[in-house]
């Protein structure tokens, strides 16, 4: 296969991708002051899909909505192979302009590079509903809807909005929507032959080293898991050392081991413990509780579950070592996304093209692309943002890197569907 | 010295401590239905005090207050010795019928004893005002007061009613004492010739090992601090371990340094870390920020000292290891208190004397004895309480305990005086 680089305008790209990008940040696309704040069905929200929608009828798409209010825009007839790209538009309540929007602004670039540069490649963007759960507490619904891998129970009565606590299936219907036939939305992916998503990487990897992408090429999974200790609230001045019970002491061992095990496992495996209660939680008693939290990502598995089960047997003979009783409970798994490895290279290739340094890397937080990826061959592409700062309105990224993104996007599409085509 | 034993009746001894101790945990002594709750200048305490006033003046005491209310009570005229016994008979807002008040029963007991087998001894009981700080936030404060080691400022401004925010002051007179003469609280120690407190242990070291008496012979000083750590909240999952700057790690690492350190000191010193906050304290966030406090205490003050001083420097390595920041800030230190060998002899003799199985042990809690040491010789008697728990209503203990420790008072105040005015 030959391989022509094309010759993008990256200035004139990030112009008009910063252009989509602080537009969206304007007043009338966020319902807060000093943050970016849209969720499904607001204002601030429709107004914003709309803003994309428009852009892409204005280059020949033609726009419409899934059965809850995801937008999909294609410049063929269903039935027809398109590649597809696409993000999120909501935000977090107190989020920032670039998680998500970015993604689909830059989805938006790739399909005016594609009329520029007379290509007539065929394309979908699609902008996912409620990626961030902020309006429903839901994350990843709008994807998660598409892949069915929802029931109706689930979008009757078990999801509610946060603010007025009325199902989900009301306020989709309230905006217009036709939630009934939810199981209909998995067709906007019938005809898609691959599918990148460009983000902000929410990390500093890049940054710290310099790269200008990164090109996704899995998405961990992770286990979330709580562990508690009992012990003994004793008096800190009346009980000698040997004689009590902390449970706080075995908190920390756990904290401790979770580190060592993570950076014992490798594959990139991490291992977090966010959150520890002790109770009573005064300065003069030794605690008699503790609950902490566990966090193990990684795209390997077996690497993840292997340190979480280290851990727990760790934490155990702590508990058992400190006379403690130990309780361990797991929250919740999401097992690891592997991305198609020939839209990866794809990806690569485009970026030795375009003389881009890049680096693979996995993703280690959820996108809605783990969804597309379990029907459509798929990839993601990262770019750097200011000091890995996300879901914050400090959240700061480089136009210029996006056009990068874009621009490797449309040389992997490019490839791949001259080859699926020819 | 020659040393005839008493045969004091325990039964009886127990009984009617018992007595004292049940009736005061009534309905008219506390202000909650479901633990003893009773504070500086309340009905339920001045009832409390009224209630062991009463009982004493039967005995021929003579009985008054100190300038704030502290109940003090002779079987000699000012100006000849008297050798001193007490406690206090304020409560925590959710405490139990016997930390403190065991104290005073078990005094005005030895006043009974001293009647019932002719001894006349010279006797003075105190039941000190607000020692557990539950009305006015203030601990200590009626010894405090006596001990001269207060000012003008707090008592008329500093410290506040935690109901009402009045001053302590304005509450002492609506009680109808006299604090504008406060100095002359100490003028109830001037003849004092020796003292003895009994209390609850408050530790399970009797109970654990099967002593039915402590003789106390220091009470511990101790040292508070807090040290922070301050690193950067990452994303869980998009943070390799390697670039993590993790407080809660550094934190964790210090929890163990401090039980290390603390074991390794010996000379009984204890250290605790008793609150840990964490933030964000999020289970998918790297904890930016953690903020921990250390109790370190014991009798020798060198020894606690080293201990938080090896613990601070062992903070700040954990810090540099891992790019974070440490602060750390000294709340308070309490020296020790080393209690009178004399005393403390005169009781083992009785403990010998009686056949109770006893141990010498340093008191790690704070009593009104602290400052009744910086002028009398001082000693106190620790009887087991289940399980160590004190400050809640399951606190217990047993009056046949209290009998002992009464017996014991007894014997070594009678050898003591014999050996003063003989």
């Amino acid at each position: 296969m030959s391989y022509t680089p094309l010759r993008v305008d990256r200035a004139q790209s990030a112009d008009r991708i910063e252009r989509d990008v602080e537009t969206l940040a304007g007043g009338a696309f966020t319902d807060s002051p000093t943050a970016i704040c849209r969720y499904a069905y607001t204002d601030s929200y429709r107004r914003t899909v709309e803003y994309f929608a428009d852009q892409l009828e204005e280059l020949g798409f033609e726009t419409s909505y899934d059965p809850v209010g995801t937008l999909v825009a294609r410049n063929r007839p269903h039935g027809s192979p398109v590649f597809g790209m696409g993000s999120h538009c909501d935000s977090n309540r107190n989020g920032g302009k670039y998680d998500g929007t970015l993604g689909v602004a830059c989805a938006l670039e790739v399909c005016r590079l594609n009329r520029e540069h007379g290509l007539d490649l065929p394309l979908q963007v699609i902008s996912f509903l409620e990626e961030e759960g902020s309006g429903f507490g839901s994350m990843l619904l709008g994807s998660r809807v598409m892949a069915g891998r929802t029931t109706e129970e689930e979008l009757l009565e078990g999801i509610v909005s946060s603010d007025d606590g009325e199902a989900f299936w009301t306020h989709a219907e309230r905006a217009g929507h036709r939630p009934e036939r939810w199981r209909e939305s998995a067709r906007a992916l019938d005809d898609t032959i691959g599918w990148i998503e460009l983000h902000i990487e929410q990390g500093r990897t890049l940054q710290d080293r310099g790269i200008q992408v990164g090109v996704v090429d899995a998405i961990a999974g992770y286990v979330h898991a709580e562990v508690s200790f009992e012990g003994r609230a004793d008096h800190a001045g009346g009980t000698p050392m040997g004689t009590r019970s902390d449970a706080a002491l075995a908190a920390a061992e756990t904290m401790l081991a979770v580190e060592r095990l993570a950076e014992d496992a490798g594959a990139g495996t991490v291992g977090t413990v966010g959150k520890l209660d002790l109770s009573p939680g005064l300065i003069n008693v030794v605690p008699g509780g503790a609950r902490l939290t566990i966090d193990v990502r990684g795209v390997e598995r077996s690497a993840y579950r292997g340190v979480l089960d280290e851990v727990l047997s760790s934490a155990g003979r702590a508990a058992d070592e400190r006379s403690l009783r130990m309780e361990s409970r797991e929250r919740v798994e999401v097992p690891p996304t592997p991305l198609d490895e020939s839209v990866v290279t794809a990806l690569e290739r485009a970026a030795t093209a375009g003389e881009v340094t890049y680096t693979r890397m996995p993703s280690g937080a959820a996108h809605d692309t783990m969804f597309v990826a379990q029907r459509v061959p798929s990839a993601m592409v990262f770019v750097p943002c200011l000091d890995g700062i996300s879901h914050s309105p400090l959240e700061d990224a480089g136009p210029a890197d996006a056009a990068v993104g874009a621009e490797l996007m449309l040389g992997a599409i490019l490839e791949i569907v001259t080859d699926h085509t020819g």
